[in-house]
């Protein structure tokens, strides 16, 4: 039972995907990927999250998982992907572990041959804006066009993430096996159903 | 508690709405609709069907609901506008009955202002061939490739019917509440989870 993750920032997809966790008494996995990716490359933590977060196609060359050629790439370049490789190898070891909820990374399709059941979560813009500032009274102080763009410029580096993996575009319904509109949702009532959903799931795609 | 399915043809999402009515002991309107356009406007069924399953846009001058001018239009024209409007009340006059699941027929734009929640079904093309072939044996004389082709019509005439209605794109995630994905899903396992997260929604959204 590999459940992922994949959200639209702001969506409560991180909250879906613990809650769903503890429903289900199996481990979740989130930022514990970027720490062990730091830990096991030697890099920092921010900077692994900042190759993460921000769009790193620019500096890579081609798609990962085909054949490429190491010589001559930049310094950036190779450390982004030392750090995806990395994070495959981690990714995959918490699959071949057993039961687990994996949110974000691109977990989806590095999981392809492992039989995951894939979440998209996402909400209407106002929602989304309510959300930020309800989860962290840091975002208080934004305005809501702030967080507008902030939530765009997420989303916008997750999709281009995403490209480096697959050719297939993030958020796009048949990547998924459920997409999960959070608008005036509260996260934790739709977690026990969601998880009966999920199990039926499984009992048919063993 | 008014549902809408919307489905791409072959996904199995007619049969999940008509479970999900029984699950929770409401109507569903499906033909039902179709037929009482064509009583109610003294047109044949078929022809009503033909209306609304070839795209009907092209002979279709302006978007419904806008004002338009009827002179002059061909009597083509005339009738589809017609039966639109005729839909449009049929499918008010549902939702104002009471909670019910409705199926096709942009039902959920209709309803835009009934709080309706709206699901969208879908899967791989390989499962709705699948599907088509054990639905109905008269597909069973069609080959493979013959079957997609009519899949692909279907559900383009689908997204052209729709923009009549809205400028918002069929399929696309947010125009629904849920989207759910039937590959190698047997319909009616799925059926009492969903109704629970209905429930839950309805619960928060009365």
């Amino acid at each position: 039972m590999i459940i992922t993750i994949s959200r639209e920032f702001g969506s409560g997809g991180r909250e879906l995907g613990k809650r769903l966790a503890d429903e289900l008494g199996i481990p979740c996995y989130d930022k514990e990927i970027i720490s062990m990716i730091a830990e096991n490359q030697g890099f920092d933590e921010n900077y692994v999250s900042y190759i993460s977060e921000t769009s790193i196609r620019e500096t890579y060359p081609v798609t990962i998982g085909n054949h490429f050629f190491t010589t001559g790439l930049s310094y950036a370049t190779q450390q982004a992907i030392k750090i995806n490789a990395e994070q495959t190898k981690i990714i995959e070891n918490f699959a071949k572990q057993g039961d687990c909820v994996i949110i974000g990374r691109c977990a989806d399709i590095i999981l392809k041959e492992y039989n995951s059941f894939n979440i998209f979560v996402y909400a209407h813009m106002d929602a989304k804006v309510k959300r930020c500032k309800e989860r962290n009274s840091e975002n208080e102080s934004w305005t809501d066009k702030e967080l507008v763009r902030k939530i765009r410029e997420v989303d916008k580096n997750r999709a281009k993430y995403r490209s480096i993996y697959a050719d297939t575009k993030w958020g796009d319904r048949e990547n998924y096996n459920l997409c999960v509109n959070t608008t005036n949702v509260e996260i934790k009532t739709i977690v026990p159903s969601l998880a009966q959903y999920i199990k039926t799931w499984f009992e048919q795609n063993k």
